[in-house]
């Protein structure tokens, strides 16, 4: 991948007031009204110049997409191999919750066995263009191991809050890429809440995955991979399960942008799947709300989608609302039958919260709102190697 | 992947005493001397009738190279998206190591956390064929658990015996899976016999990874990866960690098939690292033997690769002169080091098993067996959150 890139991206536009600025703007949050910024993309100039032939050729990571990624030069990317991930079509499991065309994105087989290795290629390839040294994150656990293992690479100093119920597994990980690591006592917001207070204070800084959009450019390489592999034959529905909701926004504008580009005919329904324990999304869609209200956070299996007071429902809920996907929930016990369940019939182990999204397609099944020919998609974000204490907790219940 | 496969397989040879079958025997060993079984190919065949350029339009997984391998129609491959894992150039680690052109094929990254998948997706594909409902192997966790992931994606029912010592997350991987597990207490022998004593009592059929011709098979497809990703230019030496030996014979098998193929010019020297506390390559080796002696098996942090009486050792033997390679052993210090090192450096969780290839790497650089320059890979095996009770507690060592 060498030299210059031919680039797309313009520059950076607040979702909320509209100002615009530079794409090298340092700022994470917009400078006047600190609204989630966004990468705005010359679509014409794209459509003009850049085709699927020109793909052929590139990396074997979600670089491959590299023009409509907002990094100009090759030389400030950290990339891992992130990205192309099998797509493994069902056998056992889809027939048994009665769907004949239900495709798995293993996306946990990426470098830190999470999906959000998508992300932070582009967000600390970012860091490196702004010549930034130390970088820090709040995350229940796969982000913020993600941020630590791209940080090495990039010789970027790394910190990371997280709540003290993180998994063993992503702790040790975490720390044996070096991150420094704040533990913090209360809850999922409560860590994101000493972040933001650490950033303020100190300077550090704060590389949030929830807030950035350059990590939220690199989620939306998922969405060009699927509509890739599918030979742009993409989805009827897609899956998701949420928390603070970046992957399900960010595929949408992936989808957008393919259908923009012309290589696309129809966007995907795209679902939102919620623990009950922590459902904030939800109650914003059953309300017919545009915003989504803060909630009191339960405890929950999934971990990952545990987050109170999201920095993307807004977007979530408008992504449903354009695709005509819907928003549900599912408890603990249904999150750990799936679990058992896909790995037992497919030989397939995902992580809990990545679970949660196919006990919400087994429920959309039964409410005939997907049915059961047509093409149905679930990303499995997470490995299940990342939390292996409540699937043995489980095991033993039931055997 | 439809239909019949142009497939130049022709039949099973026993390695031992030379007699050919029927590549759809169903017996595990040599039937006339219980030698090793190797698959042969109709080699002039395939030079006049498959080129590198017909792999462009194959599937994305070992599948790719279904030409070479044994399973002659699609309808019995059982494939969870094994192979293609990423190839990364070291920047950093490289470096400190003193070499210029390293590169890790990060192996890990196959659907259960292993390179084994490559193996089992053959070797399950083939008891499709053999019409075998019912199978068992022994293993020191990952081969295992492979198995287990694809007999439940095959419906095959799976018995596993392991080592009390088995990882945790393994067991939880290989049971969610939904194998019958026996764990046997005293050495990884101890477990091999007890198994061979269930298979020749109870006729359950024995799917041993360390004896199956066709897992041997899916091993070398890591030797094609190698060579297309480098783009036919193959690494002037491959550093392997070695237990039963299946991985470096059967690379050593694959480079050679591309060799008699006319599309690679040389294959690369191949270096066998052991742990100090099992090492009976290493000392076979220095006592320039082709017969490999069991030893006592002391315990090691790399437990994938605590083989005291390697089923595969003489091939490895003589893979390593053939190729001009060498073999040598490092300590459990040396290996987490390595672990940590890699981790904190380039961003890659490895196991300790793989990474006591790294250890090794820095020995032959530092006597000068591998110089600066040279063009080194090596294939890390398995995932570091395979087993992190060990990384955890060097971890909390070095702070």
């Amino acid at each position: 991948m060498p030299g210059r890139n031919l680039l797309f991206a313009t520059n950076l536009r607040c979702t909320s007031c509209g100002s615009i600025h530079e794409l090298n703007e340092k700022a994470l949050v917009c400078p006047k009204c600190e609204g989630i910024l966004d990468v705005s993309y010359d679509v014409e100039g794209a459509r003009n110049r850049f085709t699927k032939e020109s793909l052929n050729s590139h990396a074997r990571s979600v670089w491959r997409y590299k023009e409509l990624l907002p990094i100009s030069e090759d030389k400030y990317i950290t990339s891992l191999g992130e990205g192309l991930t099998p797509l493994k079509k069902t056998s056992n499991y889809g027939r048994m919750i009665d769907l004949t065309n239900l495709s798995l994105k293993l996306d946990y087989l990426n470098p830190t066995g999470s999906f959000k290795d998508r992300g932070t290629t582009v967000s600390v390839s970012k860091l490196n263009q702004l010549g930034i040294s130390s970088a820090m994150d709040d995350s229940s656990g796969n982000a913020g191991v993600s941020l630590a293992a791209y940080c090495a690479s990039a010789k970027i100093e790394c910190t990371l809050y997280v709540p003290s119920s993180i998994p063993s597994e992503k702790l040790v990980q975490a720390r044996i890429y070096g991150a420094k690591i704040e533990k913090t006592s209360g809850s999922r917001t409560d860590v994101a809440k000493a972040a933001e207070k650490r950033w303020k204070e100190s300077g550090l800084y704060y590389a949030s995955h929830n807030l950035s959009p350059f990590f939220f450019e690199g989620m939306k390489t998922l969405a060009y991979e699927i509509a890739e592999a599918s030979n742009w034959h993409v989805p009827d529905h897609i899956v998701f399960p949420v928390g603070g909701g970046t992957l399900l926004a960010g595929a949408w504008k992936g989808f957008n942008e393919l259908m923009t580009l012309g290589w696309i005919e129809h966007v995907p329904k795209f679902h939102c799947v919620q623990s009950e324990a922590c459902m904030p999304i939800v109650e914003a869609y059953q309300k017919g709300s545009t915003r989504v209200e803060p909630v009191i956070e339960g405890e929950t299996v999934a971990g990952g989608i545990r987050i109170s007071n999201p920095a993307r429902g807004w977007q979530v809920l408008k992504a449903l609302r354009a695709t005509g996907g819907t928003a549900i929930s599912v408890s603990d016990v249904e999150i750990l039958r799936h679990q058992r369940l896909l790995a037992g019939k497919e030989g397939i182990f995902a992580e809990q919260t990545s679970c949660a999204a196919l006990a919400g397609l087994e429920k959309l099944r039964r409410t005939d709102v997907i049915k059961t020919d047509e093409f149905v998609l679930v990303p499995l974000t997470g490995f299940g190697l990342k939390d292996t204490k409540s699937a043995a907790k489980f095991l033993e219940s039931v055997n």
